[in-house]
């Protein structure tokens, strides 16, 4: 695993363009799952996107499969009076030769129920794809592995 | 919400040398309240600034009154040998028409007496508008909107 | 500490390109320790690269006693079926005049066993000395300061 005929340990980074824009699109799209606005935050996903979180939910193949999905959650944590923030961290941007790029990063789900203490609800790690679309990033494939959930 | 006559889901994104710009400053202005330098803090806040903590304090009108504020508080922390630690996620960065930025992101205060086990304090989300000033970008409005806070 | 006199209270910020390579770095690194990779994360710390982590571990001398403590914690860790994640926050990069650069930055260790409840086992600082090397970035010299461990 080490010494001179070793590979070289990382590929090519992504480029500052390239990786500040993912960061951002990632920021902004967290924002929306977590300020309530589902429609938006589906419409992130293309057309016939995959979902895939294996051992929490079916996968949701399709668009309106996830925008359902998303829209019962965000309503159900609306009526629990329970705020979510979706940190981010470690996020690896890969171009691929096709032009999609895959996207690797930690998330953890921040349960801030109003006036009480903040805890941590989940820690996943996220595997997407993602397509260029005109001027947009658009997640094709999205795979949430669950490390741990609180029961 | 979604469709082909829909708005583009994101306003243009901050280039990277602002983004990089801004995040850096994060981190150094961060690293300036964990470290028990509140001068150096309060001094990144322009005179006229207003600082808002709903909630939780006062209003506060004038890098004065948030120099004594954060002074007075560095003081209790360190008092109790209490180190915090500000973490940050998610940062949005949009330039403004008029040449200020507004900034967005998740924060949590992490709780860490020596030798104990890290705790997280309080999640908020910040809301700040920076204005620039020769070579230094400053905080003229930050609204910290707190979504839980250990009692 | 305030006022016209005062000197500039930031240094130069690192150019997008560098702080978006190091951050990288830093995830591709991480990602290595988390996923049960213990030979290719010792590899990005150079020959006589030196680990301390004062009141947790002996100093560490040279890459070889770096990768058997990583290999022995890597195995301990998946011996307990216990996932780590490590998260990263707030970094700073300042280039030296020598051309190796000092990072500084928050981590923070998610324990995750499947199944149940993830929590935060240790925060730390941490202050790195990095060498440029051919293509890649090593780890010289690592200080890790832990502020809270759980017991």
């Amino acid at each position: 695993m080490h010494g001179e005929t070793a590979p070289p340990p990382t590929g090519p980074f992504a480029d500052p363009a390239l990786y500040t824009e993912i960061t951002q699109f990632y920021a902004w799209h967290m924002a929306l799952m977590d300020e309530g606005e589902p429609d938006a935050w589906a419409d992130a996903y293309t057309e016939d996107a995959v979902f895939e979180e294996p051992g929490r939910t079916n996968v949701l193949r399709g668009r309106e499969a996830i925008r359902a999905s998303i829209t019962k959650r965000t309503a159900e944590l609306a009526a629990a009076g329970t705020v979510m923030r979706h940190w981010m961290s470690n996020l690896a941007v890969t171009p691929q030769p096709d032009g999609t790029l895959r996207a690797t990063y930690y998330s953890l789900a921040m349960r801030a129920p109003r006036g009480e203490r903040p805890d941590i609800f989940a820690h996943v790690v996220c595997r997407d794809a993602l397509v260029r679309e005109g001027e947009r990033w658009l997640i094709r494939h999205r795979h949430v592995g669950i490390d741990a959930l609180e029961k």
